[in-house]
């Protein structure tokens, strides 16, 4: 049988809400993607996601995988058999990436970070000095696993001062808070389609700067992936002549483009405001609910928010009575977080003010308060 | 601006044509990748491939990428460095098999093949008895760049009575001729979206027997990718517990489930005839018209048909003709075939008599021929 899916709000780590508008542009008739046609939408879409980072860099496109696909065509790109690479871990995905260049032979000198705290500029600092010999590092700009952000630019100076290449996890980040590729000098970055940019899972917009693409050239050992050889799928994706190298996810491709134009449409800036506004109501909705979050005040992703579950409050529980009776989508804590907190997402198209009083209208029945006042507080916010 | 794709007729080869149906799936509503509704459908989605493979295998699932990521997770975790890997290259994708297990360390020992011809059986056994550590072979079922079939049944039996294991590519042939995962044995296999299925480019459903998974459990190296590693990703496709490895790509799996529903509601057998039987009415048709087929009668691929591009004719104005007049795309020749043949693929929802009749008359009226014979006779076949 057909499978409808219920109706949810997704307020998790992502996927985010999908607008009518992108999912009607997954439902375009699929044409080749040799076609001349499909050529000069491949551009328009290269163009799109340069604004969406705010980068002039050539080498930008959408690997054909999800995040965790853009990570590793990074890793495997830029990291060599016994590379050293200093890569900062404070939540799952700092671990994803170091657990990557280990898998290639690279020697990941893991940074740690508690869980819910930034990267420290000084400990990536101290692990340079350390290790000259480092040619890369690599950190997560906003860990969707917890909910903070580090300072990219802060530390982007620091990785610079040392000689070494700064690649930065803009999985969560992109579209939703301030983030600029070429003003803060990021060589590489990867992201993904489902967070802020509000299209389906399953694509990882990538970018690379020109010292970067020196490194790729000047390897001494081939990429051990074919897939996720740059050289390989920039003859496609690059250049004038599209030599074909593997066949592009055409309306996926399609939904990433929408997407993107919407985001253009509102204005980058505007969108990272938006998403601060929702944030900020929904942090004075939670605390209106005795609630409180989980990472300190300067440290917070506003489209991720993690909340610290209260003691005693079967946090599971919670989270299948918000689906099961609000069609409400949050996420749990991954990892050493697992239970602590719940994670909530106001990312794209899921941030908007409709969702916020919705949550804590849900929130608040399911734990049995009353939900007025942080509604209230959350529209005044707002207003 | 949106993207408004031209309306093409697909035979090529691949994507082939998505029907309404397949489209209109896509554009449902996103879900969570951890949704418990979503794990009931991921379910249902492994059964409906067991179907297409004619399979039990518990681990049958789609990797989330085109059938190249496919390819790799089935190098990447059948090889490991060292290993002495028999590839038959009798084409481009046997071609790119043998790269791939060269990049993760193996030892590809190549058997050629004139393009255009299947792979030799007499030639495996030889290589087999010449390499007889060789613990591993690939082989093209359908090599998608040519046109050619190979017997999979004839060669996996060779393969085992040397003790290998047989990894089949069936990008092209899955759903499109028979193919029978656990009546011919086959242990391992990966394949494509977007031929005989149908559904838009993006997925890769692949299968693993008993002896694959040994193997892959006795390994004594990790795999190089994190994204393709099968232990990985079956914490989140097998098992009870959804353990997360990546964010699925929920639309597209929408997209393949539905049409993985079509081909059982036609039926397995029933899609191969259809498939046969459109064939046979292309090549009719094509002889009328006073072309040939590249490959030879016994070999040839029904969904996929190589046609020899007549002397003295352009073959890439035929093509830019047959698009920019009558919306059809048809592929050219790659690698060493390049300008030497037309790619005419009649697969999945493609393969349909008004299909077989529009590409006659396109044609026959692009190469100035009469085309009511050569539409008549093929009609006559699918009377």
């Amino acid at each position: 049988m057909s499978f409808q899916p219920p109706r949810r709000v997704l307020m998790g780590p992502g996927p985010s809400d999908v607008s009518e508008r992108v999912l009607s542009a997954l439902a375009r008739p699929t044409i080749g993607h040799l076609d001349p046609a499909f050529v000069g939408f491949m551009d328009e879409l290269k163009d799109l996601l340069r604004f969406a980072f705010a980068t002039k860099n050539e080498l930008t496109f959408p690997v054909s995988g999800p995040g965790t696909a853009g990570m590793e065509t990074c890793i495997m790109n830029l990291v060599e058999p016994g590379d050293e690479v200093v890569v900062a871990v404070n939540g799952v995905f700092g671990g994803r990436l170091s657990e990557m260049t280990e898998r290639v032979g690279g020697k990941a000198i893991r940074v740690t970070e508690a869980w819910g705290r930034p990267v420290d500029p000084g400990k990536i600092q101290n692990a340079l000095k350390q290790h000259p010999a480092a040619r890369l590092v690599a950190f997560v700009h906003g860990e969707t696993s917890t909910g903070a952000k580090s300072d990219a630019l802060e530390l982007v100076k620091i990785i610079h001062e040392h000689g070494a290449l700064a690649l930065v996890d803009c999985v969560t980040t992109l579209g939703g808070c301030p983030l600029e590729i070429d003003a803060w000098q990021i060589d590489a970055a990867y992201s993904g389609s489902q967070k802020c940019l509000s299209a389906p899972p399953g694509l990882s917009p990538v970018t690379f700067g020109p010292n970067a693409i020196k490194r790729i050239e000047a390897r001494r050992t081939p990429v051990p992936s074919w897939f996720l050889d740059l050289r390989l799928v920039m003859a496609y994706w690059g250049g004038a002549k599209r030599t074909y190298h593997h066949t592009a996810p055409i309306n996926a491709l399609y939904g990433l483009h929408e997407a993107l134009l919407i985001l253009k449409e509102e204005g980058r800036e505007q969108s990272w405001d938006r998403h601060q506004r929702h944030h900020l109501a929904l942090a004075k909705g939670l605390e209106t609910l005795g609630l409180s979050l989980f990472v300190e005040d300067s440290a917070r992703l506003p489209q991720l928010n993690a909340v610290s579950v209260p003691p005693g409050v079967d946090e599971a529980l919670v989270r299948k009575r918000l689906l099961d009776e609000h069609g409400l989508e949050i996420g749990a804590g991954l990892g050493e977080l697992a239970g602590r907190i719940w994670r909530v997402g106001l990312m794209g198209h899921s941030a908007r003010v409709e969702n916020v009083v919705n949550f804590l209208d849900s929130l608040g029945k399911v734990l049995g308060k009353a939900t007025e006042p942080a509604s209230e507080a959350a529209r005044k916010v707002l207003s």
